[in-house]
């Protein structure tokens, strides 16, 4: 159950090796292998990580100019997919050919997408922007986790679990668990796409400063704290968050803490996830210390969601057939389930196409 | 295929922490995940470990008092399995629950009851008593097996492999493959029950003293040995065995070796097994070396069997619909799947009380 | 989809062990677990690795004289593979057996027939002549893959993949990708077998010596090389190969290479395969340096077709239904497919005779 016609995250800019590089980089999206390459004029390229004749993976071929050469019987391929050289045959059959994936660098991250190429649509990503800002500062993370990504969507959906996954990390209180969040739908940037995500608004009053905070900036009051994010179609967090001295208002000066953060889910296989993530803060409030400490406290803390997500996971498996019960701290994450399933479930209504089927998951 | 009206052995009771550790103590059971911890007051529980909410483990979760708290959302529940609080609900919803398990502890082995609850007997129970007397001695044993808990029964219901996996440890002599045991039904505590196993009886006269035995008392003479056991659902093995010098009656006086063995196997899942035994001798005959001799030869009996079933396993595995040959010295085996088959599918036909479905085998 | 009436390589002669040794070699052939041994006499044996009884492997029991001993319960099986002894059983009944398959040693492999014995014929066997010769030296050679055997047959069916895969190693020319073979027929030994596999003939004119040949033979001009083989049902590679100085004639004395190799794949189960090899050359042309920098290179060359056909595995395991696409250079493997696939329909339309049937690949 996975949406095709949008955008994932494939990699951080900084993971596609230079043009000129011998080195081929290749993930698998939703099943499917993709390799990511550079022309000489700096054109990030996505094709099918999979030579059409027999299948062999063209990332353990190699760069010739700006086409790959398979390196099994030595196919090229031109940027566009296209078999431009096939050893002992004059006329290369058009058809000779491997998927093109759209593909489009934002703020450092390079998303492709997976879905019918006609139908990509830049209005549709996401807006990352402390990911690449002269104002914000950050360290970025990748993880992979052995869980599907809907298990990872609904942890990012429910915070209630910081109070007990991460209490010695990110949480700290209880009170975030009792806190009721507004939900609200975010709407989508055109008319075939009414609503692309959820939006959640939890504010927490008068609680003692997480231990996450204290490491980069002493507290000895309580806080109110903020997390206001939006959760967006296919799995992608964008969130303010902070903290201010209770009592003190938005408007006043003081301690205060304020955060970014992009995080965002693509599924690998059905079972698999990759996990791209950062935390900024804002340039002129703490230095390297600072955002090296951001970082190693959410590696932290999202290593206990992993640990966390893996045994619920494991749980799932003895039993896959066995209702959840819905809570109230559902609310959110069951609007996303639902907003996702009608949009694979209209997505699967229409034909396809796109050169070969998408795999089932 | 799995009998759930009966009782399985989860733990020796040594394993479950004492009631002021923050450890919590989990192991499978027929595929399900059982929690097991104790009261203030001692007593014995045994919840589900599957938080009804998005099915964590409680078990990384913690204790707070006689309660255990999820670890993912905080749910908390009680020693009945009620849910008693969920951050930010009001009212908890009666349903909020997990499946609380019957669970006795007899002579250290814990029993759990993973059927319907108002089905469990402890008429039931089997008479482990050299676990827990001040007439045996005995060190307890536990070993995990990667092969499906039918084949292990078989296994402890065909005392002929003794001459053969057992050469060099509890064997010892062709003659016990050679010698027919009588075999005769072990009658139930009840109409419910009319039979609840297989007594086996074998004697072998005039043989040599096993290594085994010679490890711990020195015989210069050869032996008449006797195994007599019941085999009992869903399948433990209770068994009075020994040897004395051949000529010499039970009456008389003499260096004969008596002992009495507990063993029990609990489905972990469909191919995977717990194994709980120990085998006690008397207290006047023998001190803590011997009772670890004793121990020690098991053990290495033990993986001598489970290298071979694993063997067999694998066999099995290539082709699971071949069939096997059945020979006289399969009576007994024979009899017990044929028993527990009886009981499982009456079992099957009855409509099923309990809170969910049993898993399916 | 697998054959079964035709001869299959189990082990090189030296592996199996002497007939006064307690070890039993034991392989699985297409999904079958095999032992083979040798009587006193010297025969070379090949049974079930599987009582009959309960699924044992025999090969975990022990040699008694001419027979087999299962070391689970004891039954006792002679090189017919009768069971001539079992404890505890006066007449031990006739049907108490495990297969004997048809066993040929030629030239130093061992080969197992795994379909109807009846149609077990000699005349089948390839002629693996350099396997065993005074006019030739080799090293034996064994590789393991996880990957479907068919996989490997179209490698070796297809060498265009030398100028890529084996660029540094067997190949050093796009020009062997660029030649275009002749393919042939290659005919049966009687009317049961009209067609037993594929001849192809590659030549390649004036092409540098590939790094391979440098090692054992300085060249300092190009050379003429050619690829001479037959690919047999269900996967043996014969082939003549060789190199001389471009402008010398096969008539013509002169620094040339002449090389025979025998390889050939036996299927393990539906995902491995068992991979032997040699490559020889003429007693009289290099020393035992040379055998084993042969050796060495078919080593280093071989593991990159193994890195090359896993990572091909691996995207075919992504979308198994994905159909590849047929080139020019694809036409010996296509022709070799339908070769086999016509007789493994043909085989599986026959009423199957042996004791049991085979196993669906």
């Amino acid at each position: 159950m996975w949406l095709r016609n949008c955008w994932y995250v494939i990699a951080w800019d900084h993971e596609i090796p230079p043009a000129d590089s011998p080195q081929l980089f290749t993930r698998t999206v939703l099943g499917e292998p993709v390799l990511v390459y550079r022309t000489q004029a700096g054109e990030l390229i996505a094709l099918e990580d999979r030579c059409c004749h027999r299948h062999a993976p063209l990332s353990v071929g190699k760069r010739e100019g700006d086409c790959v050469r398979c390196g099994y019987h030595g196919l090229k391929f031109d940027h566009r997919g296209q078999c431009v050289e096939a050893p002992g045959i004059e006329i290369v059959p058009a058809k000779a050919r491997v998927r093109r994936y759209p593909l489009v660098l934002k703020n450092r991250w390079v998303f492709v997408w997976m879905g019918d190429p006609a139908l990509a649509d830049d209005a549709l990503l996401p807006d990352n922007f402390s990911c690449d800002s002269p104002d914000w500062q950050h360290k970025p993370g990748y993880l992979h986790y052995d869980t599907p990504y809907l298990l990872i969507c609904d942890n990012l959906l429910d915070f209630s679990h910081l109070s007990f996954v991460h209490e010695k990390t990110l949480g700290g209180s209880t009170r975030i668990a009792q806190a009721r969040p507004t939900i609200e739908p975010v709407p989508g940037p055109n008319a075939g796409w009414p609503q692309i995500g959820i939006k959640v608004s939890r504010h927490v009053h008068d609680v003692p400063a997480p231990p996450f905070y204290q490491r980069f900036r002493r507290f000895d009051t309580n806080l109110d704290r903020w997390f206001v994010y939006d959760f967006l179609l296919p799995g992608t967090l964008l969130m303010h968050s902070g903290g201010r001295p209770t009592g003190t208002g938005p408007d006043q000066t003081g301690p205060s803490v304020r955060l970014h953060s992009c995080q965002t889910l693509t599924p690998e296989t059905a079972t698999t996830t990759h996990y791209f993530f950062q935390q900024s803060h804002p340039v002129g409030e703490g230095d390297a210390t600072v955002t090296q400490s951001i970082y190693d406290s959410l590696v932290a803390a999202f290593n206990e969601d992993r640990d966390m997500i893996t045994a619920q996971h494991r749980n799932l498996q003895h039993n896959p057939t066995l209702p959840m019960m819905p809570l109230a701290m559902d609310a959110a994450l069951i609007q996303f389930r639902r907003l996702l399933e009608a949009r694979v479930q209209a997505e699967q209504q229409t034909p396809s196409p796109w050169p070969h089927a998408p795999v089932a998951a």
